[in-house]
């Protein structure tokens, strides 16, 4: 399968969300122009998007939002469970611990991290919170894929070069600077501001017009 | 000036960010092929992107990366502070409330909400929790003009439905549901498990390789 770039990823998750919006209506089939205008991008595109993946649509008929849903999934790996581990007991920590869209997607917080002895021992939602020092021990007791990083700016690097040396491969790093890996690992950044300036943007626009 | 669409504003987010990292970095001019470089995308987006605000490039010379910078910024409206309030003291809220990406942009929380009683009055970083009930005196005396969701999704919809009867025009909504607002209103939906399906993505691809 030849690879997939980033954006296009990221529009995958989005039709995703519109299939499985669409089948909770009970809607069998679905136009490329109707997942385009619900996210408000052209119908080529989402053609595009999807002949990567081989033709699941019919001529006029639309795709079946059943298939077209799993076959996604399948792409993005959502159809099995991934176990995460997570780095930092702080807030952002706890929000995710809380944050029912993960398990929903197949992503399960398995475990979680801190150095702070006041919080090591201690419980975080479910999960023991376990001191960073035993990160290793349990990544692989816990056969932990995917790492969330939600530590200090400062700390950040060295725990994701510990993990890296205990075989963690990807990364979700909210902790606002860029992280350098070797070769083959992944690291995405969740940047929480980028939403806000598109409303910044519409915002400003429409000052302008009135 | 013309509507762009969402994923370019996206992306003039991301370019922004590269350009803050290159100034940083003490880099005066940088080209579309560099920029699309760093980002994992096509110098032809990149260029067609950068059109729809005039040519700030010069043919072979590439961009000054402050002036580009600072273009990016007007448009996207973050070269000016924008008045946040947040709605939900729990466990989300909290993270934002720290989190310091938002001000670097422009992004000031200045009041904060929540219908617990438990909460209210108490303090959350240096601002009182106010109650729910107060959100449209708040919203005028501190001219509140975003409003971030942080509320559990049976909640949201009537939050927005009061908040855009208060003026509020612009909402960053992290609950899990869609919510309903009238023309003229904007909403982001922040949806933190987007970047984890590209690491699923490619940790599976991965797999399916080896």
């Amino acid at each position: 399968m030849q690879k997939i770039s980033d954006p296009t990823i990221s529009r995958l998750s989005t039709y995703y969300r519109t299939l499985s919006r669409l089948i909770e209506q009970k809607i069998d089939t679905v136009s490329s122009e109707k997942i385009a205008h619900i996210n408000n991008i052209t119908s080529a595109q989402v053609r595009k998007d999807l002949s990567f993946f081989g033709a699941f649509g019919k001529r006029g008929l639309g795709y079946n939002t059943v298939a077209l849903k799993k076959e996604i999934g399948s792409i993005l790996g959502i159809d099995k469970k991934w176990n995460i581990g997570l780095v930092g007991a702080g807030n952002i920590g706890r929000a995710l611990i809380d944050y029912t869209e993960f398990k929903k997607q197949g992503f399960f917080i398995k475990a979680i991290f801190d150095n702070d002895l006041n919080k090591v021992g201690k419980k975080a939602g479910d999960l023991e919170i376990h001191h960073i020092d035993d990160v290793c021990y349990i990544a692989n007791k816990e056969n932990l894929e995917i790492a969330v990083i939600a530590v200090p700016a400062h700390k950040a690097q060295q725990v994701v070069d510990d993990l890296v040396k205990c075989g963690v491969r990807a990364f979700l790093n909210f902790a606002p600077i860029t992280i350098k890996v070797p070769e083959g690992i992944i690291v995405k950044n969740e940047n929480m501001s980028i939403e806000l300036e598109a409303l910044s943007y519409h915002l400003s626009r429409d000052k302008k017009k009135g």
